[in-house]
């Protein structure tokens, strides 16, 4: 696996130099996920505006990779090993321009929620659950940057609890609405919070898989811990909706 | 943009292998969505089982395309424009692989929502929905096939239909679910839908855009309609929640 053709020295200094842009917008979507849940647990609009409108860079950031990955296959022509990194850094780009948007989207919904009371317990649930996913993301591109596959794996397990979590506060919050009708709106939006937070550990996930992929050249063979379960959840007493 | 290398011949002929498989699984999740939003519609668990089990096969042939794309880059040593034929097939792949996603997502809340009674008008509403989408879907894979930036286009503008009626459904459950506490567990697995299926739109609009860009090289610069308006939508009423 490590016998490369002539071209690989130019073809390294290329990928080191894309993989550093990657670990750029990692760092953007990382501090996009922790301000997006600061601006929601503080109520702050203004905190909420900045995330949105640091969101463009990471998009920008996606293309120029892209772009670069594909001159840097055009011009060093790399064979198969060397092409698996190259479309890797793609996809793990990809990744992470779509945590980018989740975090917008947490982001956008906090001045709606400001409109309302804060609903209880759910400012400390949504911050453990964002500060999961964010470690989990600074793991999966220290793998990434390391070729670390233990701590890929690691990742990889982690989300069922992040899965677990949302699980835990889809239940919850049906409970509020139900229990009073004026937090339903609130709760809404809260549950779309904590669903955007699940997507976003679905994706460091894929990133944690992409780095045991292309280091061992197979994916993990045990069921990825991908789904959350709370597509098949009914809510605590809402049997009685089906009277 | 039409001299070609001389691999080009080659090229053309892996390509156009790549793009059938590509509509064979752009086939497949048409197929899950109507299915899903008939299972939904029918309330018809059997069906949904059977969406379920289908997005293997999508998945599977993802990961065919992806592999048969790097053997073609690996073979051929495309250059520049051919290289963006490429990469767009498989970002294409990628699209329709989140869309499957989405059907089966929507198909696994059939169970619970079979188990409430229906929630008046949500039914038409979601098929309504579900059928924009899958046009927009056939329209944006024809237009892949035949290069047509127009249908593109026109493709990326019902988009922002989709959204509204995302939007309309949001307010219209939002509602039920004040009116009625009975009707929230039913309600919230309902707006998810909606939402997934406002999501397939997302990435069929991306979809048109890339054939755009492949083919003009530059994408639409007016504002990507890619956004709903849900995400800082309140109840009709709700301003209650704020007392």
């Amino acid at each position: 696996m490590n016998e490369r053709p002539h071209t690989s020295k130019a073809f390294d200094e290329d990928l080191r130099e894309i993989e550093a842009m990657v670990m750029t917008m990692g760092g953007l979507v990382e501090a996009a996920i922790a301000d997006a849940a600061k601006a929601l647990d503080m109520r702050d609009e203004e905190e909420a505006e900045k995330v949105i409108a640091s969101d463009k860079r990471v998009d920008a950031l996606e293309e120029e990779i892209n772009t670069a990955v594909v001159r840097m296959i055009a011009l060093r022509q790399p064979m198969a090993d060397d092409l698996r990194l190259a479309v890797t850094v793609m996809k793990i780009a990809g990744n992470l321009e779509r945590m980018g948007d989740y975090a917008k989207n947490i982001a956008k919904r906090t001045p709606v929620l400001v409109q309302g009371p804060p609903i209880m317990g759910a400012s400390n649930s949504l911050r453990r659950m964002a500060k999961s996913v964010r470690l989990m993301l600074k793991d999966a591109l220290d793998a990434y940057a390391r070729r670390d596959v233990a701590l890929a794996m690691d990742v990889r397990v982690r989300d069922r609890e992040v899965d677990q979590m949302n699980s835990a506060l889809f239940r919850e919050f049906l409970t509020h609405m139900m229990e009073d009708p004026r937090n339903i709106t609130a709760c809404m939006h809260l549950l779309f919070i904590a669903k955007n937070l699940e997507r976003v550990g679905d994706h460091v996930t894929s990133i944690a898989e992409q780095v045991v992929f292309m280091t061992t050249g197979s994916t993990p063979d045990d069921d990825r811990p991908k789904q959350d379960d709370t597509s098949t959840v009914a809510a605590i007493g809402s049997h009685g909706a089906g009277g």
